[in-house]
């Protein structure tokens, strides 16, 4: 299934598509949060759709289209997980996953204008997959047990500004990663069942131009690895979203210029969809 | 005042206190949130203690004691902010506030039993002072500006696994921060027109032996400080925690035993009460 949410931020209407039909989710689910993606909840809107139980959403083109998951909980980055990204951020490929946190804040929607932070000279775009947690997951025995704790998939730009990232925290990143709106999520949630998260294409273009084009299937640790790993340290909670890494192609590798105001940045995951966002310079009437 | 959420977790009921009488906050807010620590909740409340219009919750003493605060959206952990520790870490005393995040699943109640990790052999105290947000704060004019922005302060303990911290992400500390439970916060939060926030004795005993004791007068960057530099990065908001990090005194620095199952860890803040948990081992039923 494809999941989204519509409308304006903070009233967001959930919805499913059967084909280009956006089928309106509200009298199952409040909205698409951590226990509407519980597999009894995602059984109930797939038996609904089949039935013919849900009617369509007026309009629904025309509507703003918002993150596909209401605010999650906890937002887990990997770093480094593509070798060739690591070589052009000049590290080697890591021996372990390197984990890295955003906060909710963070989250827009895939065509949300996005506001350049205030002072930023280094903000710079990732395209990454992002696995949406199902069910809790807690000390997994093994790799093989991650995927029924997957809800379903999203595309995601973690965005980051490399200076503060990488200058003004001591070394730590999370700095550079919380600006408002710096991880616009979507335009879909699809859901487990049909996705093969290694073997998806993901790109980005800044004003038409590409940038990153690689294939999940380059990983250093794969979706099933990381969320059995994650899972030895934390305990990953329904709607909680995991950020897997980023390909090469960024502006942190030198080749290509930092984001400036006017700016377009797509991103497109293979069957996730694709984000489309203008930058816009600071503006102090808008704080 | 004195806020606390009292009862077992999940359905913990907020209360303030009156001198020892812990009145029941239900029929104002539904919970201790963002949106009840606004000033203008906060006002509503203090009215309504002077109005003797909140009825006293019975048996209150024999409740569990929650977290002050429901879950926070962000948790933000600032680090080395106590000269003497960063010299017990072997560091120098930041130029920069360093900047980690946690998640909201490991926040406990001050006294709740505290699951040492699987496979851990560094787990270790550290008693913070916690700041909590009340509005909105983002690209704050000048250290000033905080204090309008803070609903009150919490003891917290930022619990740490070294290893997983500083050997098993690249670097990157969040990873030996976020076990479940792994943020006891409480038991009060005690609003800011109580409290100095930079004269305040904070304390940690392990099995009654004294560990930390030290003021919050020594930080390097005091709280007004932090909340002002920490709005030119991130979107402070209501419910949000910010812990301004921990003095000497440490199992890091060598001169403790990190904790082991049955150690007890006691953590007091002046004015903001005193938090004590048993420590067990990890035990597969559990999960």
């Amino acid at each position: 299934m494809r999941l989204a949410r519509l409308g304006e931020r903070g009233a967001e209407i959930p919805v499913v598509f059967d084909g280009e039909r956006a089928l309106d989710l509200r009298p199952l689910i409040a909205d698409l949060d951590g226990a509407a993606l519980a597999p009894a909840s995602l059984e109930r809107i797939a038996s609904a759709v089949a039935a013919g139980e849900l009617a369509e959403l007026e309009r629904a083109e025309a509507l703003r289209r918002g993150a596909p998951i209401a605010r999650p909980g906890a937002i887990l980055c990997i770093g480094m997980n593509y070798a060739a990204h690591a070589a052009e951020s000049g590290s080697e490929p890591p021996a372990i996953p390197i984990l890295f946190l955003k906060v909710p804040s963070t989250v827009g929607g895939p065509d949300d204008e996005v506001e350049i932070p205030r002072g930023s000279t280094t903000t710079d775009w990732e395209v990454e997959l992002g696995v949406v947690i199902g069910t809790r997951a807690l000390y997994l025995d093994s790799p093989a047990d991650a995927r029924a704790h997957i809800a379903g998939y999203v595309a995601a730009n973690d965005l980051s500004e490399r200076d503060w990232q990488l200058k003004q925290s001591g070394g730590q990143w999370s700095k550079g990663k919380i600006a408002p709106g710096f991880s616009p999520l979507g335009p879909w949630l699809v859901t487990g069942d049909e996705v093969d998260p290694q073997a998806l294409r993901l790109r980005s273009w800044v004003n038409g131009e590409p940038r990153q084009d690689s294939t999940t299937a380059d990983m250093v640790f794969d979706v099933d690895h990381l969320v059995w790993h994650l899972s030895q340290y934390v305990a990953l909670e329904p709607g909680d979203v995991i950020l897997t890494g980023t390909p090469e192609g960024v502006a942190l590798s030198g080749r290509f210029p930092y984001l400036a105001p006017g700016d377009v940045v797509e991103i497109e995951i293979e069957g996730l969809g694709r984000q489309r966002q203008t930058y816009r310079a600071h503006e102090e009437a808008r704080r």
